[in-house]
């Protein structure tokens, strides 16, 4: 609990509007989006720009307050809920939405924390450019949530994740400075890299409060195709091939096993296969251009794909004739969490490993859970390109109640299949983040020489352990 | 000095080859290659791989016996140089000169600290694959070295720095532990990323023993122009509409002063004016395809230069007619330093502001320079396209003593120089780091907030300070 004095003098710091206290007010702010984790908190602290935030910091640290930073609240590792006892605060960005800067000339837009993606990907479309990462909680997830998680999404094959699409920053560090880095330098060798540091860092090390981020053209002209293959080693080749044939153009390659199709097909009204075959395994592939350039990416998609028929890469293959259809291609790929989730319990791992080694882990850890865990079936999705799934256990056939099954075999399979990603040079967060979910797993699986070193940064950035407290670093008797 | 008897214990970690006494040997490694920087050290430790790596560093730790890390001794800012009191040993990566993978389907080359750049360009070339980074020194300088500096070069526009490019490391920290994270994941969200902080550090927090890297297709078609504009303001204009019609293949594109172009006319034997009109500023630009596909690069610069000079942009155009031609070009480019050194003594800054602001810059800086020095004249080039300059101040004509002239005027110039670059949101070190040559100006300018936040990240890692000392933190009095 926090004292009533405590939060007088945050009130005197950010006004009426800068402490909320009514307790309808802060409860949907004290569960994770997906109900998995439960804190309390006495007040959220809602700044309304950086100086703010940085008063508000330093009276945190003067006291001892710890805080927990929130944007959209859309973790999905339980990264932005308070500790369960109510001895933290819970700071949120949301106030701070203004678009400080959008600069189409210089591909450029300056966002505050709490501006919403979607937001960002609207002011950027009315200057003809865009911001290239999207997520499904695109409506709720917030700038300073999604670098500091450094978030990902199906276009990090070409434009990368927001570590590569965040060219200034600027943050609260614990002590209530303020850490000013917003110019956008595209060369800048001066000592270590604070905005890399401070991008992924889940908001232990201080608070983002605004950053420079990087536009791209608007797509003029785009294809998308399906194609079924029989292994993700081919999906793997023609991912190669398409590169060989479209270089940089290549914007989204998702692939998605036959029975994750099975289940959209099953519980999505809607929804058909795009190709007239069932094959095991199966390819959405994105390709876009930025100018009106001859040949445009559906006659270049189509001239790879041939190719890869002939090469007998590929089993069948479609190529969207128009946008409705483009659409529904891609309705299928994010559809597949809300069809698993309706055709049972599982258990979902967002993990990567080298791309080469992509295929061969897809095949064999499948069958290797299956085997350890009987009745179980296991599969997989996602950005192959990107080295990177997202690997679900099913409960067996007729498993009515899904909690009981996941608390009896939930750490077992955990620990299966993060064993197996670790054996083979992988992560076991590759999208995600840590937060108070996987904190245990990491501190079992990464190398002393990785933790001391997080410690050891964590420490020195924030000697009195007042940032987002219970995230990211594991605890002592964790690893 | 270091005690004969810490000398035999190193010699009996890394045997005979990995330490040298012999003073003739050690004397080349004493001074940086511009002469500069002189230091002295009693031994250079040469070990043979990673763990001959750890144990040096673990005794050194045990002993305080402080370590300078050195590739291929080429900085430019005093990096490598060891301190002139005797204290410190070299550590040398050379001997550690091993490719230990190259896989082409994966685009990925695993190379040990003491590969020499142009030894991984030949290997990369053999498998039909680049490592699109190149500079000056590229016959010298190491893959460790180029690490530990976030090097950059003339493909940045495309390709990125050194940061882009290094997709997994191996280091030794400063208490001999291992970081083992050569692994090359594209997607990596388990806490703060040691990479990243490792890549630039100067070997300030560990020593950088190998890394995975990222190659690229082999240019299949190029096409290399020189233009010639009125005005830096026209130059950042061409670049932004080559980008429209050329996208991502723009792989250079290099500004250069009317009166640097002059000089290397002057001074550099069979150069010669690519275009018929002598404008006052220059660009060159090279476009590459890794594939034959038409229209190829010659012709769509072609059709890009052709609505420059339409829309008044450019004045006058030509395209290399060959590859005798495009080196030619190039060469110009290449020769700019040496010319400038013939020219006469010259003050030169490795500078970076936010590109838009660029053009003004260069402008604005060169004649504020001339005016606060009478005698002087001041320019640049450089790229344009990375908000990157090499900007020059040369002594009044007839200056016969240029050390002196330094002597007398260079602490001036220097702070003149920095202090515009600091008022534009820019860096005094886009390329070259910090070292021992920028540390003062670094301390000066930079914000209490990053100094605090550099040192906190340096005692964490190397609470003993043996790692690099007296590079790139600037020291108490230093700011």
């Amino acid at each position: 609990m926090t004292g009533q004095s405590i939060i007088d003098r945050f009130s005197s710091l950010l006004g009426s509007k800068g402490v909320i206290t009514d307790r309808d007010d802060i409860a949907p702010w004290l569960t994770d989006w997906r109900g998995r984790y439960h804190g309390a908190a006495d007040a959220i602290l809602a700044p309304a720009n950086t100086q703010e935030v940085a008063a508000a910091v330093a009276l945190a640290s003067e006291t001892g307050i710890p805080l927990v930073p929130q944007g959209g609240n859309t973790s999905m590792v339980g990264g932005a809920t308070p500790p369960a006892d109510g001895s933290a605060l819970i700071l949120s960005l949301r106030r701070m939405n203004h678009i400080r800067a959008l600069s189409p000339d210089d591909n450029l837009a300056i966002c505050e924390a709490g501006v919403i993606l979607s937001s960002l990907h609207d002011a950027a479309a009315a200057v003809a450019r865009r911001f290239p990462l999207s997520l499904g909680a695109k409506g709720s997830a917030t700038i300073g949530g999604l670098i500091s998680t450094n978030a990902g999404g199906t276009q990090v094959l070409r434009h990368g994740t927001m570590r590569a699409l965040v060219e200034g920053i600027e943050a609260v560090l614990p002590d209530g400075s303020i850490f000013e880095g917003l110019d956008a330098l595209k060369k800048d060798n001066r000592g270590y890299d604070i905005k890399q540091l401070l991008i992924g860092a889940e908001g232990t090390l201080g608070i983002v409060t605004a950053a420079s981020l990087r536009l791209v053209p608007a797509i003029a002209a785009r294809a998308v195709g399906w194609i079924g293959v029989r292994s993700p080693d081919d999906a793997l080749a023609l991912l190669r091939l398409a590169e060989t044939h479209l270089g940089d153009s290549v914007e989204g390659f998702e692939i998605i096993a036959d029975d994750g199709l099975g289940h959209v097909l099953s519980h999505i009204p809607g929804t058909r296969c795009p190709i007239g075959t069932r094959t095991p395994w199966h390819v959405l592939i994105e390709v876009d251009h930025a100018d009106m350039s001859e040949p445009g990416p559906a006659q270049r998609l189509e001239s790879a794909l041939a190719q890869a028929l002939e090469r007998n890469i590929a089993v069948d293959a479609a190529i969207a004739a128009n946008d409705a259809q483009a659409e529904a291609f891609w309705r299928i790929r994010e559809s597949l969490s809300e069809a698993e989730r309706a055709q049972g319990p599982a258990l979902q791992y967002d993990i990567s490993v080298p791309v080469a080694r992509m295929p061969a882990f897809m095949v064999d850890a499948a069958d290797a859970a299956e085997r350890a865990f009987p009745g179980t079936t296991a599969s997989s999705f996602g950005h192959l390109g990107d080295g990177n799934v997202h690997f679900h256990v099913r409960a067996p056939k007729g498993t009515m109640d899904g909690p009981a099954w996941m608390a009896a075999q939930g750490q077992a399979i955990n620990t299966f299949i993060h064993d197996a990603v670790a054996a083979v040079g992988g992560s076991i967060s590759a999208e995600h983040g840590i937060g108070q979910m996987k904190r245990a797993e990491f501190g079992r699986l990464a190398s002393p020489a990785r933790i001391a070193a997080l410690r050891a940064i964590k420490t020195a950035f924030d000697p009195k352990g007042i940032m987002n407290p219970g995230k990211l670093i594991p605890r002592p008797d964790e690893g």
